[in-house]
């Protein structure tokens, strides 16, 4: 399926117990009609030390939440003041717009500020292209190995992406790596012999796998303490360099694994308790 | 909430399990953006003597049907074979057309088949609108006793509708019947003696009435034998006869009282096993 038309629609989809909210938001991606502009449901936005906000809708590329209030918010003074409050921390601490849209009203009301909202995304969007700054949202193809092979580098501030194994693995020119029916968790680099590709999972049934917000950090743990030991115990004689493929699951249930950089264990740290410790040393890599 | 945005609402959230049909369904709504029409999900249409179809959207105003047919559509030639006449025995059985969309493709190529079927109701509706014989979709206030009380008058092939039974009592001026804490099911006209409000249901706990498909027969019956036998021997001796607002609860959740008639006991065929039949006498009244 496209990708773009199976974002969406799972977009759509994660919505949907919420009634206005998937009119509101399918009307705003309709009338703007722009393949080119991406719509990220519920973005964690950090208020202050202690709160944070998942908005309803965010427009990455120029910066803009949308807030879509159902008629429950305005049922007291204090929820209009809490709203009001949390609007206000999310303007000053992104430097983003929000806009809000009243849902009280007649659905020609709603109408009618929708178009508002589409009008200034527009007129956003083509002051960024005028400007040189737009950058279309990816249509999918940005996930293939032949797309990242042709460019010839993976560069971890660019988040290049790859949605399998196989494609991970096909970007190497090497097999997958089984264990019977299993695919294996790494695999060796064809020609650098010290060098091996790995794609950890976050957390899983066996694995407690972690990555540092600043992303310099890796902390590789087996759940089951007796098998971390022996894990670390392993692994903490071998001298090799891991580039990281770290596997990631967003909202709408995409799992992505993304380049994150070429690491090499931090031994002093590294212990059977804490797990393998891995700090990043590059965060680019030839193809 | 604004009916008609609480209808396409629930339209979308109905079809939210199937999310290349909500995203057709949503795209084709937002971009017709008319207000007058009607969309109806899931309509029923009879094939021939055994057999009926779904389809997935209907326009009755202007006798269109709209079938979204996602990949698996596609999958075999005998599939693509059961599709088509389906199709055709739709359109020979009930002259209206009907409208494929093909989810095969890239997003590009579903919008430019939305657009083109936009166009196409468009066109249809200024025809109708030319011809005199386009009739707007109800905005919700052809619901309320106000209206029916200033037209004066309810004919059951309008499918007058109270969306409540306090709304039938408040169209006749009289206060709702109860029971200790209950609705009771009747009430008798304020000034015709012999003219009870009725406004059964379909069939709920207590009650398992029903009405023919033609509206000129109901048939008042009580779940639980022995009981059914006793309102048989109280009613069947009472003179009366029955405005009905038979109530029934669309595919969306919408329930509704809709006038039926001015109904008579049918005494020879009433007895205990069948319960009370009632033949429609006018479908008509005054207010």
């Amino acid at each position: 399926m496209d990708y773009r038309l199976e974002y969406i629609s799972k977009l759509f989809e994660k919505t949907s117990k919420k009634r206005i909210e998937t009119y509101v938001i399918s009307r705003l991606w309709h009338l703007l009609s722009d393949l080119d502009v991406r719509f990220v449901p519920q973005q964690y936005v950090k208020r202050n030390k202690e709160k944070y906000a998942l908005t309803d809708l965010y427009l990455p590329q120029i910066g803009m939440h949308i807030e879509i209030n159902e008629p429950a918010h305005y049922d007291s003074e204090e929820h209009i003041e809490i709203d009001n409050k949390r609007k206000e921390e999310i303007e000053n601490k992104t430097n983003h717009s929000v806009r809000v849209i009243d849902c009280r009203d007649s659905i020609e009301n709603i109408h009618l500020q929708i178009d508002t909202i589409v009008y200034e995304i527009r007129e956003k969007i083509n002051l960024h292209k005028i400007n040189g700054v737009f950058v279309p949202w990816e249509n999918g193809s940005e996930f293939s190995p032949d797309y990242h092979k042709n460019k010839g580098y993976l560069k971890a501030h660019e988040q290049p992406s790859l949605r399998t194994i196989d494609d991970i693995c096909a970007l190497f020119n090497v097999k997958v790596p089984m264990r019977g029916y299993l695919r294996q968790g790494a695999t060796m680099h064809p020609t650098e012999k010290d060098l091996v590709i790995w794609w950890p999972n976050e957390r899983n049934r066996i694995w407690e796998n972690e990555i540092s917000e600043d992303g310099t950090i890796i902390f590789e743990r087996h759940h089951d303490i007796e098998k971390r030991k022996k894990h670390v115990e392993r692994v903490v004689n071998q001298n090799h360099r891991r580039a990281v493929f770290f596997c990631n699951t967003d909202i709408l249930g995409f799992t992505f694994y993304r380049f994150k950089g070429i690491y090499v264990m931090e031994k002093e740290q590294t212990n059977p308790e804490t797990g393998i410790v891995w700090k990043l040393i590059e965060n680019e890599m030839k193809l």
